[in-house]
């Protein structure tokens, strides 16, 4: 366990954050004070730099969870003649396209199963046959199985058919490589409180700057409006409205740790050793995970729940939590499961003792994790090609 | 000064919070736990009962600045066929028909001068010209001047009228006495870190339960659909999108400490003293207050500037900051003013220390705090009264 009874948090964040991080909220800043004023322009510089962005590129903070800053995003770069076709492998995919119905911007949805990722032939043939599609919205890492999607090909595929690229880089950026010099796109949306080990209340959108700009009046919302935060940050360097002092300073310091521990390649380092140790101890275990090692990022890994009836993911997690681990209910919609995260202040000796932590509740429990393997989720092993072909005759079908 | 060279926060916000409050973020929270969702109950419930509030009412917290409450409450509680008259007295009242313009809200707007509260006879009148008129927004204290409105006047001619009334009440909730079960209304946005002395990243509202049923799809966000994220609440327990759970955490350990000050009574009879203190020192300096005493809220007071061209805010705010106190810029259209706050974790000894502070930076500086009777905002003693006329025939010009 933690520090006093505090448990480690094996989720997709909030996370175990450090010591120093928290410490950094014990302070009271005047929110339009230049100590401030400085403090927000650090964070700026500090989150551009790490996307690769140069003097093209400008970040925008917003107040906030992720989704609030994915729906600034969308609201803001989708013109209300746009239309948006939108990757979807997963949860925050759907989110995505509901943002838009929602919002009002048209919209297509090229849709594969939870554990199949989108195919750049089949986007570029989408592309192909529907010029009015201005944007592609696509996830990096979808949270909902944990997989990883191969945004520097749908980015190849983008820039060719001269459409423009939206990211969700909730859960991979940090730790995962994604340089917007290299992967070209529109904007990136993150957020503080996954890879970068800060607190949550902040969501951001790095964006080049060409596209903020042509982009004021867009948003259908004045809090959500990124141009209008961003012309903000640009022409008093303050927040137009109330920030998160304290989750702005803490992510300046966790900022700070991510460089000290050597950037995102050192991050991504230490989140694929913990989840090569929870990966193996788990098999070890008799569990089954739900995506092919291939297609895994080492972010948050999907457990197929055991299908033995000894086994119960309330009393599952309700012992571990009285070990000092939360663990996370699974997302999949076709079979049952659950997940375990591998990102935050968390290293090897921590996940191995989560490991040994489960041992003990598979013991006490009474059930085995092999009873699992009947729960290939899409009909089999073949399951993620069908899926994959049905799905994409959603896109005409889901067009609004 | 205050501990370290953290400098006493004399704004409207983000204020001086205890160290109590900030250590309760020293803590790293599950989201979905069922520690945090009890968390989340009991700040709703608090939240609630300080509104007033029983069974028929209903927390929502929400993610961001006030102003995402505030947006959230007039998207979701004014349907799309509604029209809403916004009585305006600042740039708190013309944020609100900001709001309503971009989300596509009919409205009209009643204005008054900056130190002219609304008429309610008026308001009546207006009420009783245009039966489309479905919804009254109305800000309790405008931060703009500090100007109290006369809330409970307002809300019986709403009744009486048969039209709902949402308040904003950023800026006095917990100070400044205002019982939903005597002050009808359907709903008060507010937010953490103002008179509950929390820290920045939460909002909320507090509204009617039969309201908030009757919203669902109204709102044109995801992300500020107040209907939804009350939904989630109810039905789960849980925030729809990740939490700011330090936040959080903070604001419930600021609950326990306005309750154990004596609740609004006595945190309104501080910020009383802190007032008196600080505008009968700055009066004897020679400043004058912009408003009457009988319009001051004890909230914020905004002072003219000094027609002495010795006299430069920058300077003066600077040398203020020097010795331990942030100030606040004046807001005001029509004359130049500078603003002091009177709320957050202050004293009557923090405030006297701030007029001898001022005393000091006004000999230091050689200016005249005097020489600023002539700047009387509208054209003199009665300029009250010309701009509320003047102003009421907006009503129609504005409505959309």
């Amino acid at each position: 366990m933690s520090t006093d009874d505090t448990p480690y948090l094996l989720t997709p964040g909030p996370l175990t954050t450090s010591e120093t991080t928290k410490q950094a909220m014990m302070r009271d800043w005047g929110s339009r004070d230049a100590r401030f004023v400085a403090l927000t322009a650090r964070v700026r510089d500090r989150l551009t730099a790490l996307a690769g962005g140069g003097e093209d590129h400008a970040c925008v903070l917003l107040q906030g969870s992720g989704t609030f800053a994915v729906e600034a995003m969308l609201g803001t770069l989708v013109p209300p003649d746009g239309h948006c076709l939108i990757l979807v492998n997963g949860a925050y995919g759907k989110r995505m396209a509901r943002i838009c119905e929602i919002i009002g911007r048209a919209h297509s949805v090229y849709e594969t199963a939870d554990d199949a990722p989108p195919d750049p032939a089949r986007l570029d043939a989408l592309l192909a046959d529907d010029d009015t599609i201005s944007h592609v919205a696509a996830v990096h890492c979808e949270t909902t199985s944990g997989i990883l999607n191969p945004i520097e090909d749908i980015a190849a595929v983008c820039e060719a058919r001269g459409r423009r690229l939206l990211i969700d880089a909730m859960s991979s950026f940090g730790a995962l490589p994604l340089d917007i010099s290299k992967t070209p796109c529109d904007a990136i949306a993150a957020s503080a409180n996954k890879c970068l080990e800060g607190v949550p209340g902040i969501g951001f959108v790095i964006a080049r700057r060409d596209a903020l700009a042509a982009s004021s009046a867009n948003a259908p919302s004045l809090a959500l409006d990124l141009y209008d935060q961003w012309r903000g940050f640009e022409d008093t360097g303050e927040w137009r409205f109330t920030p998160p002092t304290q989750v702005l300073a803490a992510l300046d310091q966790a900022l700070e740790e991510h460089a000290a521990e050597g950037g995102v390649a050192a991050r991504g380092a230490r989140y694929a050793a913990n989840c090569r140790i929870l990966v193996d101890g788990m098999r070890a275990l008799g569990f089954e995970t739900f995506l092919s090692d291939d297609l895994q990022a080492p972010i948050i890994v999907t457990f197929h729940a055991p299908s033995d009836p000894r086994f119960d993911f309330t009393r599952f997690y309700d012992a571990l939590a009285a070990r000092g681990y939360l663990i996370y209910p699974g997302k999949l919609t076709r079979s049952a499961s659950f997940r375990i995260g591998c990102i935050g202040r968390l290293d090897e000796a921590v996940m191995r003792d989560v490991v040994v932590a489960i041992g003990e509740v598979v013991k006490e429990m009474g059930f085995d994790p092999a009873a699992g393997s009947l729960h290939a989720s899409n009909g089999g092993p073949d399951g993620r090609k069908k899926v994959h072909h049905r799905d994409t005759e959603n896109t005409e079908e889901n067009k609004k």
